[in-house]
């Protein structure tokens, strides 16, 4: 069995990872870090494991945890790991990391954009992306991963095979991204209570949101060629979901079927990727609770764009799935271990 | 492996069969039965299992599905069962019957709540009322199962412990209960558009819902006398869930202790009833998507009355994961098999 | 032009109270008190009214207030105005108190069910119970104005002409109420994000609400005998709304014309009660936004027991509205001046 | 008073309409037309005006209709009002259509778009597009108002002023819309059942959406050039509201300053348009139930964009409200009589 500890398993993403953890055939947690819920047991704080947890939280103390663990998640905010973190704990035990610590190579466009000074920039190099679909082969060896973040994720997996494949224009793509409000985490703040959520819909961080620059690292990696985003995300009253509309500018005339060919190549032997029939539009319903992302695109020969779509789980496939799934490339386990749940409808 | 055949594939209750089957490590489903969707791909129909299921919907037929599955769930509407279940059948092949037609024993009860010629009424002594919990026994030996509506199933469960315990007057019961919108199944009424119902609470079928008797038959056995049951249930703008807050008069002074050592007896050692610390009230969140029924009581001695409360998952504890669990009982298997889902928060 | 001042603008009920103020003809606002957004412009923190609302917040300072403004409206938190009010202040200005301290007659009662020490009972006595189509004769000639609750405004408008017709018995009524999230105010509490609140219903302070002696007092008065009540409030995923379900044994044989009857004796009359015709359930919907309060009742003689039912949105009828009927009364205007919207559907 | 018909009394956008003119000083209902309830009370239907609205509801007879009334608003399907209308009619009584039939000039278009024969193109050159802020002076003189559409009234309000200063590439601009579920209308379909829509989000209508010339053309006119949209509709789990985000790319170096004096000599004297301030993104919930169009924009340098963005509630300024604010230009009325709700929160 792979021990694994979580910090911060009291936020939705952490308490995610234990409900996927919890039906993984492979793995024991050890650790529930948290250090607002310490010594309260983790099942009071998150009702739905009662009788199925007995844990009791405990300190979110890395050093410790690290000769108890075999795997390490960081379910923690921005620039926490990055202050922590230190060759001697990944000598001693592997790190998925949940926060965005390690998924920009430049530290300087990190801090430009997060606003943290960046305490670890030597471990940012061996740190792997932990997109699976794109990185398998890097992650197997890895001691550190960097796992996505919920937009990116989705994305990059919508934009990936047109970026790819060299139809697109990568200067200027937008991205319009919709978001259920667990992605806004379990802090008590006035903007996410249910009242101004509900009944509402509206854009936030526009053009400022931090996901920004890692999405336009990874597409620039996927087209060989620098790329710019414009994007814009958008607070949803639903509790779980990521949907992401993108356009881009067609660079050839392009056919349908080519582009679902490139499509195709990319996902047709993926567990997790699906693209979806022809004028089928992803919702984030057919998604929920499974670490699935759903994708198609459309093409508008008329005003020349390609629109790409997708929807993923943000708790999921944007976060704790995605998370397992690294974990079991890093352990050798099939890729699919524990997180072949069909998605929950209605 | 169970064959395993759906009548009624494509309701809210028959899809939500099919995921749990799925998931199912012992049961292979054999036929896709859907009158209104017949030769559609069930995946078109239920998007969540595009590249999962690749089976067509085929015709309600089950008389052909007698001699493929050895087990047969009906998720059809209230007389359809009644008008075609044959002995014949039943010596073919085991059948789990999710509509009302083999739960009340009485057929003059049946036909007067329920407006409808019972065509087989020979048939009904046969068959077992499904709630696991209490018929475990019966149930194992069982052809024909009845199994539970989901009002029925969480008042029930709420209930019985202080029934049985002999400490409530059984001529007064009320149960105010509150369902989320799958309960009202996937026709497209009016009365069920989101705009309808969001934002909203009602209540509906005041004194006249069908499940009053089957409710009031079972905690009659309970408690070893006639019961009398006000029941008024709730439309609650949610997708799952049920909640029964119900209310009875005590017979007795009794303490905490001793109520709460009357529901330990019964769920202390059931793996899907849970019995909640005290102060702690039932969320339908709390259980969503899994088969538990999460349970706990109040004593109220100013006005000398328990307030006792259930929550569930309608479309799971309430129809389709109860149904896999008389499966399991039905076949030998333990009973938690392929239904060990932790409940997904939020 | 009427005066009116708010202390405790910024709440859910303080907005309210501003935008049905507004529409109001003979209404001027001078103060909107709010100590947590002291100097803010109101319109930043309640952006609806930007453009329309120029003010800024000032300190909740009653004194100062009582000399400029005709009305004070306190939307306040649990024993802060009875620490603060003096006959001083009411011999300046009217006060309409929508918080609790003024409407239980006992002290000591309320000190039980409040856990608060009332540092002004002397003022309790004089002040009117303001449930205008109960005490309308009172209420003009006031100086304090106690509004009721809103559990309590919904609860005695479905229950009254029932314990004043002297039909039912009033020792063991049962109220299951149930309400949407914005009577939990909008400090920002985890209990009240979205996505605890979204797809769930749960029941909260069972037994021990603190409405349950102000709706057993009122109700008391209208049987002019003792009542004994269990109240059960339930949090329903919905902005506004307060539905009730109130269950009572009838003392004598009534027929469905007879119960209507006293029904029509009471609101047939009313601007604000509408008696729904037979079989048609009140919908918090059909009340949104509105001062109505819509009624009904069902007769079950299997049962010999009478439900009555009630919907109003808690923050009009609940609150701010009824607040501004009781200013009507107060200075001598039609009552329904600035209340006639018409709810809004959907 | 002028004496207002309704045909399409029963929809959502007919009873919105209903709403509005119950509390508009000048008018009074003399037809509640709906082909579905003929001879049902309106109030059976929508039982908010229950003891408000007394009439019955009457077949759609426009040539009846026309003696009777002073103004008719047509909520009707596409082709409906087109294959009716005739001089004759215009000669008796003003028609303010909320369908799509007179929006677009150029017959073909509508024809190509809608998939419908128009059968009176004559009458399309005088109908006036009744979006009031750009047309007030035409439409106080017209026959024939074609009310806009709501994606369309949104859009237009968000790029006017920065396509009518010429800073924008007209050929490339992309929309992407939010909608709540009361734009589908009161159908009873399976895709707009709760189930379906609540915790979901999805595109539809993808390149193919009938709004999308009506938009062109009108961004057309205030550009003075040919203009080309994008337009992506998404449906959100919520009852009011249109969010529109709207992305183009600059033509010229402009600075914040520049462009909000654009806006503001569009809109600085608008009642129901309001330019927020700096960084305040609009929000559905801040102008629900009211006539406002609540618009903002960000300029992104660094990908040389303008995103513009706009909320509305599309039952008022969408549909309901925008007609009464036409009839009130019609009529010589101040523009907002009837119309200065404030938008309710939460």
């Amino acid at each position: 069995m792979i021990k694994a500890g979580i910090i911060g398993a009291t936020g939705y993403a952490g308490a995610e990872l234990v409900r996927i953890l919890l039906g993984h055939p492979d793995v024991k947690i050890v650790w529930y870090g948290s250090r607002s819920y310490k010594d309260k047991r983790f099942a009071e704080v998150y009702q739905n494991v009662f009788q199925i947890v007995g844990d009791v939280c405990r300190e979110d103390d890395l050093e410790a945890l690290a000769d108890e663990a075999d795997v390490i998640f960081t379910a923690t905010p921005q620039g926490y790991l990055g202050g922590l973190l230190t060759d001697k704990i990944l000598s001693k035990t592997k790190v998925i990391d949940l926060s965005a610590d390690y998924r920009i190579k430049d530290p300087a466009v990190y801090e430009k954009w997060y606003g943290i000074h960046h305490e670890s920039p030597e471990l940012i190099k061996e740190a792997v992306y932990g997109l699976c679909e794109l990185n398998r082969g890097k992650i197997g060896k890895a001691r550190l991963i960097a796992n996505p973040g919920c937009f990116p994720t989705c994305s990059i997996l919508s934009i990936y095979p047109a970026a790819h494949g060299g139809i697109i224009d990568m200067s200027g793509i937008i991205i319009d991204a919709k978001s259920g409000t667990s992605g806004a985490g379990r802090g008590a703040k006035t903007d996410s209570l249910f009242c101004e959520v509900n009944e509402n819909i509206k854009a936030y961080g526009v053009c400022t949101h931090r996901h920004t620059p890692e999405i336009e690292e990874q597409l620039g990696y996927a087209a060989g060629e620098t790329s710019m985003v414009t994007f814009i995300p958008h607070l949803v009253p639903m509790n779980r979901g990521i949907l992401v509309t993108a356009y881009a500018t067609l660079k050839k005339h392009v056919t349908e079927e080519e582009v679902r060919a490139l499509y195709d190549v990319c996902y047709s032997k993926e567990s997790f990727v699906r693209l979806l029939d022809k004028n089928i539009c992803p919702q984030t319903k057919w998604v929920e609770g499974s670490n699935y992302a759903d994708v198609n695109f459309k093409l508008d020969l008329r005003t020349n764009r390609i629109i790409m779509m997708g929807a993923i789980d943000n708790l999921v496939k944007g976060a704790a799935g995605q998370a397992v799934q690294n974990m079991n490339l890093l352990f050798g386990l099939p890729e699919d271990t524990g997180l072949t749940f069909v998605p929950m409808f209605p």
